[in-house]
């Protein structure tokens, strides 16, 4: 079993993987299945979505700031996509791998064009364990200068 | 040899696979290669572009429905861009594979900003056959509520 | 020892491999890692930014030539994130890979959403030696029509 704190390489295997996790986190946050979201952290995941915010810890935490988060958005006419891009990963010393990513979110509104706004860094931990990726942590910084 | 009814595993190496395969096929889509987008099809490969349209059946219907769509995009000044992001995939139990992408499409016009506009969902069913990929259908939804 | 003239086959691990190193390569260039962006480069790599400007050759000058490009922005307030897609991989006869790769540039300033503009292709020539990528030579066309 490859625990948290054995040593880990990134391979090209592990990066595929990571993108096809990816995949389907945010396939699963975008369909609002937040429970399959929540389960793509550790049970003591922390997910931070904005810099100011105060982090969630734990799954029915995420769970919960995500209904809560969303009530803006009415499931009936909007979709949010969250794009991402160059998934750069760093092996730890600590058997976690450290991941970077570029983020932009899509809203689709009836009668408009989609609004690409805002532009983040998706700052993760990741572990792999018994060959299946969990978040230990994710926190998002803006691009934007306020 | 791998049919479309033998068993499928979702490999890292196959996930790598079908990320590449869309590369090139849509590559031939945007520069009107539509021969070759059409041979990313099976023969009896089927694919609706668009909710409301009639679904293209074969190689060759493909490529008259492409010169047709694209009559209102003057080759000479504009370009089309489609943009592709989280490319999950799913083995299904007839030995296909069931893709499901996010969609953005980037237009490019003489003295603009890109379009980018509409953004959509690609529902795939790919069949992998003696280590080549293939579409057995395309069916593209849209984002905007209507 | 593999070197760009011994003959080269576009694998997945290969292809998962570019992904990452472009990944790396292009967070690099946004975060003004101008040294470590120009590493990417063979020694004597060519660097031609945009179609009309004169190519930069060896790391030296293109880290001048970036240098230089950047003034216009200001790094205390505007942020840029060049973003990839469909990476389309091609052996070539004389041991590089000959890559092709959609890129937007996302601009972001305070006050404002991102500008998403232009739209452009990457002409890559890459070569593998000793299991590492380099760049041999980057050419970037713009999509629009001037």
């Amino acid at each position: 079993m490859t625990t948290a704190t054995a040593p880990i390489v990134v391979t090209s295997e592990l990066y595929a993987q990571v993108l096809h996790f990816y995949a389907h986190q945010m396939q699963h946050l975008d369909a609002r299945r937040f429970e399959e979201y929540a389960a793509s952290f550790t049970e003591d995941g922390v997910f931070q979505h904005s810099p100011g915010a105060e982090p969630a810890v734990s799954r029915d935490a995420i769970v919960r700031e995500l209904v809560e988060f969303h009530k803006k958005y009415d499931p009936a006419t909007v979709r949010r996509r969250h794009w991402f891009n160059h998934v750069a990963l760093e092996a730890q010393a600590d058997g976690t791998v450290k991941s970077t990513v570029y983020a932009l979110v899509a809203t689709i509104r009836p009668g408009a064009k989609p609004e690409i706004n805002p532009s983040c860094l998706v700052h993760d931990t990741l572990v792999v364990e018994d060959g299946e990726i969990l978040l230990k942590s994710r926190l998002i910084t803006h691009d934007q200068v306020f």
